[in-house]
């Protein structure tokens, strides 16, 4: 007996005919002779509409009541989904995080995981029920309920199928899987049948909305053999696992576009040791992830510092950077929101040359121009104007043959893949 | 520094400026010196809107499920409610009924409070914070949530005033007291300065919806006193309390008119020993609220039953008596969901003769029809017609004199009190 642990997220049980559906898809591999623990997101929009809700009596929140009052979104439908269960004849138990004994930090709003103690969740899995665990969630050293940041719910459930030994973590979304780039953006884009982590980790991080970064760290750190695939079609979906040499060879897997960036710089900084630090050293206090970093060629001792931040924290950067202008003596600071970020993601590149020039050739022939750049040794990001992000994404894509035609297994020797405009 | 406990019922909290209003009323009670325990019911009608989506899942849902459910909607008022009063500048924390230390038994949906362990509670109070609590709730020894049944936060209230020895509950609701008889349908009914607990018993029981029988029970028992004020408006409200002598005196304190019973009728009923006992078994086995019971003077050995419950059970009772028909070998069995009960109550009843005969009278001369009767020490309830049950409230307010001139203590001798049409 296989022991699945299924993921749903929020547009999958939307409302009351989605949760039906949703039930009899957890019912039925049930009736295949599994074993499901199931996690499940807040309903729809819930969460967002809390959170305006609560702005409205407190523009400025306390967190700990955030974490109190999100949570409740994901009790409710783990609720509601175990009473569609019951409705099919199955036998199902409902849990919050804290019930199926998720023990998290005391950050709020971003808590992380410490400890699973799976007992109850075991317990009723050896009586043959399905347990619907709340996403999102776990209880703090305090005894209160701190969430696990947007998108916790995908590391719920990874860590639950780590903490039970799962055979596998699916998560069921509103797509087919894992694609070589946004559909909607590039027609020609294909469903991946498998990714390796650290590809499916750097595309996370370069603006794929698919998994969350942490969630897929945790699959990696822990071995967890993750399959995103769809929630509406019962068909194979995309694997996410340790990378072997049964895997399709591709030099670049996937290319990711966000275009939630923005570009700080600090503009006539005197190019003196310590100086970057500092500002460096201030945003990682205020917690504001600094993703590229570019200082241009020093003149007469007065050089540029750009850096890119999280479209939702300018704001905060401006705080914390403005003061330290004048004491740097900098000549100003200055914002750029219109950018994009367009990465190519590939363990190929590793035993591949030249992937990084024929990156830069794509864009020069589009005659779009690079402001920034940064590399891994499996991902290469380039920061360009946002108007010319999907135009970009189109072209790399277009220029590595990722398109349908590569699905051929590459040891078929077939006629060269056909060109897609 | 007197401790409060007030309670806020689900229309006081319905949206984000009427959250914004009630947390003034909060924050305005501590800046006047007072520790403060707040109890907070869901919002305006997110209690039903849940037992509709669970109903569109799973038209019986599970009992553990549906409290699970139900209780989201007061920890997510109480979470939002602590944010408001954040925002005037005040200390607060929310804690859900497991974080306030209250221990449930395990009757899901109408659970009991067996236990309030209020340690956290009066660590954050001698701190200097004002503790919100989500009403209605508390953790069952299986640690699962159990809620207290519909208005379980008077309950919750009037628990935690007694475990934290408070010196008032107060229960803020939209109206400002308790009433002699319903202000819409008695124009010259007048607001109560107090009431005995056994007398508000008894107008709880008999259909005034002011306040919960349980949460005066639990009052009554542990001496905690109530107050039902307005959540609108800054002025004294109804002091529920132990009778004493300093209590004005009135023979009759208040009217109440139930229309939500039904009658059944066992037609035909063979007049033999353990034919009541069965049926009644039966419905207390099913947990079906008998109120009033008559029995026809038997005629040639037959006689017909007849008996109140909830208009809600009419087909419960059904499914648990009709089987019962064929096998007592009664002719048939009849319900008649068009009767009122209405009731006088007092505790003056007791050292008053002709309370009664007066009602009696009053309903006679208004040619209504009396089907039944019962008393109590302290309260006399009749069914009639439920169309003529407005008429028969104003009657006997009025003939009680219970007007507003009696808002006159009887020590000093006055005028006889106006009559009002």
């Amino acid at each position: 007996m296989a022991l699945y642990v299924q993921k749903y997220g929020g547009s999958s049980v939307a409302d009351a005919a989605c949760m039906r559906r949703v039930a009899q898809r957890i019912y039925d591999t049930r009736q295949a002779g599994n074993q499901v623990v199931v996690v499940v997101s807040a309903m729809g929009d819930t969460t967002d509409d809390l959170i305006v809700l609560a702005k409205q009596v407190n523009p400025e929140p306390n967190e700990r009541e955030m974490d109190s009052l999100m949570a409740t979104g994901e009790m409710a439908s783990s609720a509601i989904l175990t009473m569609a269960l019951h409705a099919l004849g199955a036998r199902a138990i409902s849990m919050t995080g804290h019930q199926a004994g998720i023990k998290v930090d005391g950050t709020h709003l971003k808590a992380k995981i410490q400890e699973i103690n799976p007992k109850r969740i075991r317990h009723h899995l050896d009586q043959g029920f399905i347990v619907v665990v709340a996403g999102f969630q776990g209880m703090n050293p305090a005894e209160d309920v701190a969430t696990l940041g947007r998108g916790g719910s995908d590391t719920t459930a990874v860590a639950l199928a780590a903490a039970l030994k799962a055979d596998r973590c699916q998560i069921l979304k509103d797509v087919d899987g894992v694609f070589t780039a946004n559909p909607r953006v590039v027609p020609a884009a294909r469903k991946l049948d498998e990714i390796a982590y650290e590809e499916m980790l750097e595309l996370a991080s370069c603006g794929a909305e698919v998994l969350q970064s942490r969630a897929v760290e945790f699959a990696k750190n822990y071995g967890v053999v993750l399959e995103v695939l769809s929630s509406f079609e019962v068909k194979p979906g995309t694997l996410v696992r340790e990378e072997d040499e049964a895997m399709e060879q591709m030099i670049i897997r996937g290319i990711a576009a966000d275009k939630n960036q923005a570009k700080a710089t600090l503009l006539g900084v005197p190019d003196t040791p310590g100086v970057a630090a500092r500002v460096f050293k201030n945003l990682a206090a205020a917690n504001i992830n600094v993703d590229m970093i570019v200082q241009n060629v020093s003149a007469a001792g007065i050089t540029d510092l750009s850096f890119t931040v999280p479209a939702d924290d300018v704001a905060k950067t401006k705080r914390v950077i403005e003061p330290l202008v004048k004491e740097i003596k900098a000549a100003g600071l200055d914002f750029d929101g219109a950018i994009a970020k367009v990465s190519i993601v590939g363990v190929g590149m590793k035993s591949h040359s030249g992937v990084a020039y024929k990156m830069f050739e794509v864009l020069a022939e589009n005659r779009i121009n690079i402001e920034m750049i940064s590399t891994s040794e499996i991902k290469i990001s380039v920061v360009i104007r946002a108007p010319e992000a999907d135009r970009a994404v189109r072209a790399l894509h277009d220029a590595f043959d990722m398109g349908a035609a590569a699905r051929q297994p590459p040891a078929r020797k077939k006629p060269a893949p056909q060109k897609k405009k």
